[in-house]
């Protein structure tokens, strides 16, 4: 058996290679990020695997080893691409040279999701060598290259091919403790809805003295419709009909909440806001999880240079993304957003709405054995038992695994909140990825006591 | 004495330098655009030419000849720096590689201004192989290198030099015929005030999916700002007090413009927008000349490549101008611009506004003996007497020879409507370059009869 600061210095290979799966030019660097996944699992003596691309897309990694029939199957999740790295200038240390620093690995990627998708192949691998030639645990792997780019490829095939992925529950570390020695499992998540914004103007790029004052600059009518996406006073959204379907926050969410020590305080402090803002008669620890919201994620047009450019703009452009909640349904969303866009753009210009990406939100029953399981494992490991909430943030695979195949998704992350995800700097602690191999290890461990296949739907 | 064509030739050399004021890595060419003109100006026998920088800023050209006390004195100015060109892509040729087809010269700067200060240079040339050892017109001439950047060399200098630029009239060729054949000569033209907005919310880019609906995304409030700044209904301008000191269009204003065949149909297919716009109540031809107008010139923030990055961006920014008629006061309007954003700014972002560059307008008496004389010298050489027109660009300099040097201007501009200032594919006609050089040489011819320097104030 290899030891922890061996599977360190393996981690620090994966991260060397800029896996950015929105920008083309890195598709080389998504295989090889793939093939170092493959081989990975090879080496935890799960000799079938596949690598294959859907669509052209990056590609996927999907490996099983079912040795028993009697025994409980779990499906684990991972993706091996980051996100992009700008404002790559504020970065300490290049991105993809990850260092260690005060027992910290800084490297895009280090935290979501290759530093965690890697304690689940070093748990296996470990494993391997005690459990002998028949495991007590069926195991699947799918491992994706299209996280951070939409995902359109694993939600395809886990579609097309349900019967395949067909486990007793699915298990992803993709997530965060909620401080340093509390680990949480999240029993829900937000969904998304990703579109983009045209809005065209001037046939070409015009003279503001010959031309200003005569003609609409689409500037200012992309400015009218993203100020009429949300009410900044009350937090509310603005597009009708974006509230049916919400659940409201539960009885079950606010004793679960009741137990996170939340800080507002430490929350602002962290985001370096001047103020705390969101929807009126809710905390915002229920804004950012059981309530969903409305972003602007990126907006452009004229000239960006330093000095003056006296231009009309042909042409502006927005990246729009609504966080959702159950039972909040993403296409329904996208074309009520389409619409009142379209009903906003005032005479001069015209306006096109995109879709980018969409997933549903995910809520579960927390009170399962298999969440009570990992619960278990995550409390030997790290000395505390976690605790349950909702998150904010979006893992559209685990809408598939839940909602669509049926199966509770465990979500046994071991990031930290200061990780600095999809921001510059991110990190993992060397001791969370520790602490995570050996969580994964306890989690399987106790999987192997189950009796029989699939007992919980 | 040299052949047009070989003039053709000399400018397509000036074309070859990039020399884009903006962009500081451009720096040696606007250096080698000086240079140029220094030697083209040395070349119409005129040796008291000084090159210098104010401050660091590009240089400016000064040169004299001032053979005749008696005589009148004219002022000739022309910018030696281009506009950016982006998008580059757009256009059909290199912008930087000048290119003749059917009759036109395609580059950037080819109308706006170096074809047109050429005309000045030639005609200078042509008339000293004539006029002999003692001219009978005084030339002074001051050209720039920061004309698209905000201009502050010149403004610094030509203020504190203002006794050495005494003369009885300027001469700027910068503007343009109102259609092919049509010339036209400017009374007035608008003044500019270019600011730059910063919205700066978060400490850092954020996790949308973590922290959305909890922080004020920047670029919400940068669009509620922008949204403010305009009635998109009315096309008034909503910063508080902005129409204060706008002269009214005036009965001379109408008779004028009604002798410009200004079609607004033809206005908008040249513009390529889906629809006219504008301030209620004043024609089209009145709100890009006579009305003042505000215009977005850039605006940016967050994620722009292809495809999602789920990121609130911890800033945002807008380049904001408005265009001013006389007697609107820059500085006065650049603070209340920054008064209402700052009042519109809401809890939970800071903005701020930096002033990029400003500039008076300009509104003359065109029945002054000098802009007759320009007049009579376009109508010998197109066949047309100018029509008088008031413009919408706006030309700082002309405020400083205007309001502060108290000379009359002659806007005796060669470029067509189609010229594409500022916009890929900028063209000058061969025929308007040539007919330019001409002009100006009538123009000088003309003023050599004026008996007495400064007869007019």
């Amino acid at each position: 058996m290899r030891t922890y600061p061996e599977y360190l210095e393996e981690l620090l290979d994966f991260l060397r290679i800029p896996s950015i799966s929105t920008l083309t030019e890195h598709a080389q660097d998504l295989k090889s990020a793939a093939d170092w996944v493959a081989t990975r699992i090879r080496g935890a003596d799960i000799q079938n695997v596949e690598v294959f691309s859907v669509d052209g897309g990056h590609p996927l990694v999907y490996a099983e080893r079912l040795d028993n029939p009697g025994a409980p199957t779990v499906l684990m999740y991972g993706h091996y691409d980051v996100q992009p790295v700008d404002p790559v200038e504020e970065w300490d240390t290049p991105p993809f040279e990850p260092t260690l620093r005060e027992g910290r690995i800084y490297a895009r990627g280090s935290s979501d999701d290759k530093g965690q998708l890697a304690t689940h192949l070093f748990a296996l691998r470990d494993l391997s060598r005690v459990w002998g030639p028949r495991w007590p645990v069926n195991v699947k792997l799918i491992i994706e290259g299209e996280e951070e780019s939409g995902g359109a490829s694993i939600e395809k095939w886990a579609l097309q091919n349900a019967d395949r992925l067909a486990a007793d529950c699915a298990l992803i570390s993709d997530t965060a403790f909620l401080k340093p020695g509390l680990p949480s499992m999240d029993y829900g998540l937000r969904g998304i809805a990703y579109a983009e914004l045209e809005v065209q103007g001037p046939g070409r790029d015009l003279h503001s003295g010959l031309y200003g004052g005569g003609v609409l600059n689409p500037l200012s009518a992309l400015a009218r419709i993203i100020d009429r996406l949300l009410d900044l006073e009350s937090g509310r959204i603005l597009v009708p009909g974006f509230y049916d379907g919400v659940i409201p926050v539960s009885g079950l969410d606010r004793d679960q909440a009741a137990r996170v020590p939340f800080d507002s305080g430490r929350f602002l402090e962290q985001s370096g806001s001047p103020a705390l803002w969101g929807e009126q008669g809710y905390s915002v620890y229920e804004r950012i999880t059981a309530r969903p919201s409305l972003d602007v994620n990126g907006l452009w047009g004229g000239f960006q240079g330093q000095g003056a450019k006296t231009v009309i703009p042909s042409r502006a452009g927005a990246k729009v993304s609504m966080r959702l909640v159950p039972d909040q349904d993403p296409d329904d969303l996208l074309r009520k957003l389409e619409d009142y866009v379209t009903d906003l753009a005032p005479e001069g210009v015209t306006v096109a709405c995109r879709t980018i990406h969409k997933a549903r939100g995910v809520l579960m029953d927390p009170s399962n054995p298999f969440m009570e399981a990992a619960a278990g494992a995550l409390e030997e490991v790290f000395g505390k038992a976690p605790v349950f909430t909702r998150c904010g943030a979006s893992i559209p695979i685990s809408t598939i695994f839940h909602v669509n195949l049926g199966m509770p998704v465990l979500f046994m992350g071991f990031g930290l909140p200061d990780d600095g995800l999809h921001s510059p700097n991110e990190k993992m602690d060397i001791s969370q990825f520790y602490g995570g191999i050996e969580a994964v290890k306890k989690l399987l461990g106790r999987l192997a006591r189950f009796t029989a296949g699939r007992p919980i739907k």
